[in-house]
């Protein structure tokens, strides 16, 4: 039915039984194509009567649909004439695994994080005569940036018809957490969201199409002055049982690994030994370890128990961990408090996520000096999930906080090293690691890690790398010429600020002598840790491996990279120019 | 009995006449100071018998006293050893206007951003026996970080004893919006609080001493297992008639200029001719205009509609105005809905306060090319408020999200013609400007403004300037020997990202004869636009007069730049050196 209809449209004339079929037809799709190319399975199996029935009686793209985190909405991609494209969903150039404007007229509104689409459909609504239907999980309200939108529906100003479904599957990533959750549980739902001035309906079955149909179809056709809250309980994973069985495990898939699922493998396209840990991993067994000898260790997560890799320390020190839910603001400025009372707080969050926690970083934990460490997961490219994923600001908007320390370590062996000094001192430190595993190295911990041209003057070319990306300019460089290499020195930066005196030391000494210095950083170029150092050191002529001015897309990282000339050989060629 | 008294230990054995009395005192201090150096008036003269009667009740440091948005603590100041020192309140080496830990051990807790009183309160609970207090405005409830505390109060972790004192003066800043209003207003406080595991008490007068203290007292007593919500109605300004009667204009004052409260004046210590005008109101003023041929622009405000200069705004075209309430996050995602509508919103928010719209914008907005115009007011130092306020990180963590547009505007005319290009394209727009009055000057709308010498090769320094320090620069310039001057191009910046052309183009085709580049712009050093344009120009030799990787103190603003050698001597000098 999806590749010979013409959908939406054609739902309109079809009966409870076609569209039922039409319900297994894209669990289908779902399950199969989340196994082959990776993507969130649970929370989309969980929307797809959602999805069928929001298209049978609303009119998209004139009524908006808005999804909230887009990953619930893979069944609304495939009813709005994307069926054919589906399986090159989250590869490079083709579908992204979120929604996006520049994709379909009926992605009315991006998303890639959590609890953004009441503000949204409040924006859509405005002086609007269509209908704005919002759909967001249970997990998404807890965010304050749903609720600060939760706080505006009750606006004097002229809002058209508005529709918020929550999408209830009692999950946010990890197991839901808090007043929310709790005030869901205990049939309290209509209380809530009648203080902030909804009508409210349910709670209702979000898998029942046919009482789904006639709800919303009632919800429509009433067009009530005041906005609807419809509140239907869903199953994450629904149709597809090992996902029901493990919500959380199968919240989001890798491709073709189904015994690791937990998003921590090398983003494909990569290669990583057998033996070779994920980044996430060695981050809590280097925590677990510092735990177990310094008491006043507590560490914090915003519903990425298990992304984060958190699990074991929280079965090792439940006392000591903190899931707060989608609530990225309040674990910094609640780990701010913390530490002003004499703990010692280390919050793991995804590079991208932490950016809701920037003015908390500031005004709570940099500017009073208080001791918190950032687990900045994900730094770097993430690869399938895209623009919203990547992790390419971090290192610009940490650094240009005053005092900060910023660790970038570069083998698996530095976690513990740079967890070690993170932890040691004052003032906000994070500690950066992209997604994947880390290359084995049998090296001690040190700030900064010097090889190439042992002797200085001979350095015509300087290449100074923050984190894993050295590795790799290690292994370029191995395989250039020997005459080529007598004349590079390289700086790997594990202790990337303060500025590694080191490094500036060493390129304002032999200024006069060095050709050219390259940078290479996992993030955007302005505001980057390489342009800081560099502007430190009079005259340097420098080039730098960073990312442009620009997003950049989903796709393995490899393909990412090529894209704009982050390739071997062009990082070959760029070290042997001039030389 | 302030000067005389070992506070606030001799509270304790005060009787409730003397207690009543030295609240008198207290408001007439605060009034005094106020008046004199500028502060934070209303809210502080709210919570003078709250105040008193915890510090009588609690034994604060070691009953832990978390107040929200510091200004509302002054009197907490008075009864915490500070009283001989008050009269130094927001002056340079002075009290600070906000709670600051390094002040008094009884400032557990700083903050000059609102809402954050919850999660630091958490944090200080945390297995601890004492009594955490957080006192809370109603406006402070409306921001998103105050909700995901709410969310967490019912962890499984383990928290002592928590009071919130709910300090309810139906005042954000501006006029109280939203859900959170209504349903206090309507007498549902209970009903809300209880839905997250809150015991309730009140509502109760905040100004009714002996009631307070015995209900504080049972309170302490009872020592309840759940966190209880004390619920107190106070007036904002009380005691003092011209704030009871205007609240909203008597939030901050100005010192000694009793005729002009807004804190639109000029910092104190600057000159300003009396037919300048502050750029909030050239703003307003702007967008009204704008407004007036587009239909599509509307304007947002968070709780700021004073102090950004929108009043006008709202007055003219009410129907396209919001104020969203104490809620940066949503502000910015709000826009971002109705851009994607097809509006043109326009956001004023404080540069400080937007960095709780960071992920918003970089989420929401830029990576959607949605067109979004933010206002950012009080960009650079704003003086007395101090390190909290100062907007020195705007123009880095504008700058480092791909496809943003900035404008920094140099004199009063550029502000129409920066709003009208910013209105024009797509993506995250940027005008911001001081605190204070602009300087007006005949000359018409430009992206960059050359001045200095005429013939290129002729120019060994250059002068970069970004937004109205270029009137001061000019001004050094003009009072620099000829022999000196006729050396110097200066090239002030108007249209500041994307990189000006024209700015690189000069620089790299004169890179030879120039002897250093100076760039003078009011922010953070790391992630500028100064250093950023550097970069692009090869083996250029440059000095920068940023701000350094400090956070920096309260003052008045030639105050704060003496301290760091910011002076105009400091720059004629670095103009004159090796010409």
């Amino acid at each position: 039915m999806l590749a010979n209809r013409n959908l939406p449209a054609d739902l309109k004339a079809m009966n409870t039984e076609e569209l039922s079929a039409l319900c297994e037809e894209i669990r289908q799709e779902i399950v199969a194509t989340c196994l082959k190319n990776g993507g969130h399975l649970g929370a989309s199996l969980g929307t797809v009567e959602i999805a069928v029935a929001l298209h049978r009686i609303f009119d998209s793209p004139k009524d908006k649909l808005v999804w909230d985190v887009g990953h619930q909405a893979y069944a609304h991609k495939l009813l709005t004439g994307r069926a054919a494209r589906f399986g090159t969903l989250r590869t490079h150039g083709g579908l992204s695994g979120f929604l996006a404007r520049e994709e379909s007229a009926h992605d009315v509104f991006g998303a890639g994080h959590s609890s953004t689409s009441l503000s949204a459909a409040l924006g859509f609504a405005y002086r609007s005569d269509d209908w704005t239907v919002a759909v967001i999980g249970d997990g998404g309200l807890t965010a304050g940036v749903a609720f600060e939108a939760m706080n505006n529906i009750q606006s004097p100003n002229h809002f058209g018809p508005l529709l918020v479904i929550l999408n209830d599957n009692q999950m946010s990533i990890s197991e839901n957490v808090g007043g929310i959750h709790h005030l869901l549980s205990n049939g309290q739902g209509a209380d809530y969201f009648h203080l902030f001035g909804f009508d409210y309906v349910g709670p209702a079955s979000g898998h029942d199409l046919p009482t789904l149909l006639a709800t919303l179809n009632g919800i429509r056709e009433a067009r009530p002055a005041r906005p609807i809250l419809l509140h239907l309980m869903t199953q994450k994973g629904k149709g597809y049982s090992p996902a029901e069985a493990r919500p959380a495990l199968y919240h989001g898939v890798g491709p073709a690994q189904p015994s690791d699922v937990s998003g921590k493998t090398a983003p494909s396209g990569e290669r990583a030994t057998s033996t070779e840990k994920a980044w996430s991993d060695l981050f809590c067994s280097a925590l677990i370890r510092a735990a177990e000898k310094d008491p006043k260790i507590v560490a914090i997560t915003a519903a990425m128990s298990d992304g984060t890799g958190l699990l074991p320390f929280a079965s090792r020190f439940p006392d000591r961990f903190f899931d707060v839910g989608i609530a990225e603001p309040h674990a910094a400025t609640f780990a701010a408090g913390l530490a002003a009372n004499g703990w010692k707080p280390v919050c793991a969050i995804y590079s991208t996520f932490l950016q809701r926690s920037f003015d908390a970083i500031i005004h709570d934990i940099a500017l009073q000096n208080l001791p918190v460490v950032f687990a900045v997961d994900r730094a770097g490219l993430v690869g399938a999930d895209g623009p919203t994923h990547h992790g390419v600001f971090d290192l610009a908007y940490t650094g240009l906080i005053p005092g900060t320390r910023i660790y970038t370590p570069e083998v698996a062996g530095d976690l513990e090293g740079a967890l070690g000094a993170a932890l040691t001192g004052n003032g906000a430190a994070f500690i950066r690691y992209p997604r994947g595993k880390a290359a084995e190295a049998s090296v001690p911990y040190s700030a900064v890690r010097r090889g190439g041209a042992s002797v200085d003057s001979a350095a015509k070319k300087v290449l100074i790398s923050y984190g894993p990306i050295g590795v790799r300019v290690k292994k370029i460089l191995s395989g250039l010429d020997p005459s080529v290499t007598a004349k590079v020195a390289h700086f790997s930066v594990i202790e990337a600020k303060p500025t590694p005196n080191e490094v500036v030391d060493f390129l304002e000494k032999n200024a006069g002598t060095i050709v050219e210095a390259i940078f290479f950083e996992d993030g955007v170029r302005h505001g980057s840790l390489s342009v800081d150092v560099a502007s430190r050191v009079p005259s340097l002529k420098i080039r730098t491996f960073t990312y442009p001015d620009r997003f950049l897309p989903h796709g393995n990282v490899p393909e990412i990279e090529r894209e704009f000339g982050r390739t071997d050989e062009a990082i070959a060629q760029a070290i042997r120019a001039g030389l």
